[in-house]
């Protein structure tokens, strides 16, 4: 499941539709922090928080964000949550 | 698991120590986004993503935090996984 800026998106045709559609051309990522726990006993799955910021298009001011993924192993690893969120002053 | 700004603490002692010796004598939180979604499936549990602003002791200038949980059900919700991170720009 992808969450996107509070819209959740169900599924991987949902999930590409929305990627593909986002109205920007070209964004740069600069990680901040980067921070993994194990997640639930016996699942073979991690919990990945992320921060950072994003330049998006031509802007020049680059804009905070926060990630959090659940990835899954399952013949190599799997994205199983994404929350993704821009953090506005 | 708690991690707080890059340290891990494991188990409720370890967490609870980090808790209580926290520097600060009052914290105001104002939460801005708060995101869930299910966890593994036949896990009862959820991930959550929040983010907003703290204010610290007697600062004036509010700092930007992101939070992630997972609780799981076992008579009640426990949190299993919890990160805690500032944003700074």
């Amino acid at each position: 499941m992808l969450t996107w800026e509070r819209t959740q998106h169900h599924g991987t045709t949902s999930i590409l539709e929305k990627l593909v559609g986002l109205p920007f051309q070209k964004i740069a990522h600069k990680v901040t922090t980067i921070d993994t726990q194990p997640s639930l006993p016996g699942a073979n799955a991690i919990v990945i928080a992320v921060t950072g910021q994003v330049l998006i298009d031509e802007e020049t001011r680059p804009q905070q964000f926060m990630q959090v993924f659940q990835l899954v192993e399952d013949n190599g690893f799997f994205i199983f949550n994404d929350i993704f969120n821009l953090n506005y002053a």
